[in-house]
């Protein structure tokens, strides 16, 4: 017999930007929003009763109104918002989980009220709320990145298919995503986000990198050592290979001057790093 | 102080595209490869020592290679050819995950080596190797259906944020994703495949849906009271919308006619269905 | 000092699905409108003044409102209504230029109301409308073709920087743009699309190719051969490469097996074939 | 009978990133470059004769022997001596059409080796070569941008399709492209190119609004105003919508504070400015 062992459903993509007007000096914030619902809820899928059913487009307009009753102070505020808003008006609702991605935008020079796009870049907040808990966890998503010196790969495990060269010197490129979570509350989401990132990024640029992996970790350790109220940070980084172009067959050389960008195949390096 | 709680490294993105020449009928598989390992590897993160590391760029060779060893007869075929190939190798190594999403492609007309590409729908296989175990999972992404009838959506929770109206009749569009394993060993991975995607299909079709919940547990339902050999399955369904335009301005009426269709916001429904 | 020297303005990306209702039998269109203005308009740019400016969101209105009125028989016949409904009404209007996309969907099996989506592929026209004249462009995109037999390259020019090897058989894939113009008014534009669609892929197929060049003009010159209405073909072929894999290294041959599709670089092959 | 009436060929997607070394003060240039031939090239299409190719994957080596052989100083550069390479050596070859899009990236703080992608902009140069001549055109792409203030757009033509209400205070978006060609030789590209950039969002900030045409002719202006030396820009202008969310059945106001970005549909405005 079938039997219904996990569900879930809710809202995805739910785009939103708001404007601060304070005077002539304005602010903006972009988000995409997805809100997804666990609990008592099997008689929709088994036999079509929709009374515990709240919409999805409930959820969306849900967004756009609790967006306006209060000013959005943080990605990770605003998540809480709404998850602790339909934990408590649903009792058949066990779990609210609410996923944001902000797009990144910057002021035109000292212009008040015109900005340019960031790039692909997205700030991220998760927040899980339970009956008993909740969680939340800060990230970042496809910052793209490239250290042109002091990254090398060698002394590796090799079999019959091993024809990669050992190297010294190679370009070392990835797109990072990054996700920490911290073990006491947070007074400023923003200002913590700010200093993270800046800190994966000096230490990235300033590693004498044997790896990836060497590299990833050194990055994940120093924000384990640099902010005492981050608990665990995981950290992905493709290998992002930039092929060196073999000049030889013109009579030239390629003293790492000349490569070739290619989105696939990548290496993907992965791990969580954790406080002790 | 940092320690490291979870790392993996592999290769992903590998594009492959295998020719099987039988006489003049020719057959073509594509695929997308993705390798992953744990184990003991924890040195090549702390201390750069790359001693363990076998290059993702072996990785790579290997998927080239041991293609062209043995025809791929199936991507579960494949993708457990690849774990079982480096877990028999490398003690260190403590799982080897596989990933396989394949391109279809259709045969033009009777030709015997012509072919057109088959679209966004992929056919997808994941393998798990360990010491004690392993796992198959085969599924399909993307495969976009729609019904223009049978499909309404009422009687929901509503609260002060409900602004949907009620409907017996509406556009049910969704990108299906689905996976599913299989309890006994499976003989011909690439006829349950192609039963299982007519299945779903079919039952999307037929299904008088109250809600893509009550559909989507129609058709996984159907997949485990017509497999046997399939103990569990997961589907995960977007809520596509068709948003109907308001003529009225223009007198003129639109009974489900003219649709305005949006990538987003979208619903997202998920669920598990088991063989009890 | 600076003058307006060109200038146009309209409406892009309008998305539109259209069902209609023959009893159980449903069929289903989806396209993508573009509409684009020329005329008298330069003080809107110059002066800020809107007067002559039909806003962009009327026409996208009007795209709908027009599906309404009249079903769609054919993305070239409703892009036609389309610009001759502006070009009538709007006196200071030179030139409307509608470019219609059209989604491709398929029925599942024999189901009335069931459909899957039929991929990248797209069915394409352009209307343009003057005061004088109009002229229908016919076509399709994005139809992603291979073949594993038929096909070399070589005999070509060489200097310093030529490595690529001479070969008698390799892979020849592209994705194909065409676009064609009639000088006899159509009877029926989806019958003919079809059936130059139908024609293209069995010259692809079937054609002994010394080159993309050599094969892209068998293709558009069958066409001006067959169809005495088609006055003009215009075809793009980029040559998709799927690079031979060098297994030697591995104890290992490889006579056209394993291959890695690569999606860049390709190379671009494009021409235009007339009736004389 | 069919003839030939247009022929083109070349390579498109050649990426390719130029790592230049001065000492530990690297800077990075990424590219993404095409090539275009025309000329006496009808018997490849016709006949399958391939003594008059070059193949495309020639000219992609070249254009990587030709980064090595003198360090790429603008984007406008590398493209002229592309296409002065090939037209001097390819008597049968009448034009070389070079286009050339550049993937910026910034450094990471003083870091003297480590950097960030810049984002979704692109600068761009079109070199076209012909034996008599050649046309330098410089560009940007996929510039987004936004102003939260001094946006209207009222007092437009009206008909019985148009709901849009006159606003005096809207959100303007856009995704800016731009490209201008120049009357006299320019010394230094990447200095007009920044200074141009930087005009360009100037005026877009501080502009007071009537409409997307009448920002466009304002941007469009002042570069014509303050480069001497820029002879036409050519701008096109999308305007992609951020819609106000009705708020009032839920009791609140929305004083242009909750916008949803849609991506579709969007207006297209689009102009060129000559120096009379």
């Amino acid at each position: 017999m079938a039997v219904l062992t996990f569900d879930t459903y809710g809202k995805t993509r739910v785009r939103l930007l708001q404007v601060r007007r304070d005077g002539a000096r304005h602010g903006v914030t972009e988000m995409t929003v997805q809100v997804l619902f666990e609990g008592d809820l099997a008689e929709s899928y088994t036999a079509g009763d929709n009374r515990k059913i709240l919409p999805t487009d409930t959820m969306k307009n849900t967004v756009y109104a609790l967006a306006r009753r209060k000013p959005i102070a943080s990605a990770e505020g605003f998540a809480c918002d709404l998850g602790r808003h339909f934990l408590s008006r649903l009792a058949h609702v066990h779990q609210v989980k609410v996923e944001i991605s902000e797009t990144p935008w910057n002021r035109i020079a000292d212009h008040g009220s015109a900005f340019t796009h960031g790039g692909h870049e997205r700030r991220t907040a998760a927040c899980v709320f339970t009956r008993s808990a909740h969680t939340v966890v800060s990230g970042l998503r496809d910052l793209q990145i490239l250290k042109t010196a002091d990254s090398g790969f060698s002394g590796y495990l090799k079999d019959e298919y091993t024809t990669l060269p050992e190297t010294t010197d190679r370009l070392l490129g990835t797109i990072l995503d990054a996700d920490w979570t911290c073990s006491s509350p947070v007074q400023d989401f923003n200002g913590l986000h700010a200093a993270i990132r800046s800190k994966l990024l000096d230490v990235f640029a300033a590693h004498h990198s044997l790896s990836v992996q060497h590299t990833l970790f050194a990055m994940a350790r120093s924000v384990i050592d640099r902010f005492a109220e981050v608990d665990q940070i995981h950290l992905v980084m493709p290998n992002t290979h930039c092929l060196l172009i073999d000049l030889s067959k013109f009579g030239l050389d390629n003293p790492n001057q000349i490569f070739m960008p290619v989105d696939e195949p990548s290496g993907l390096i992965e791990a969580k790093v954790s406080r002790d």
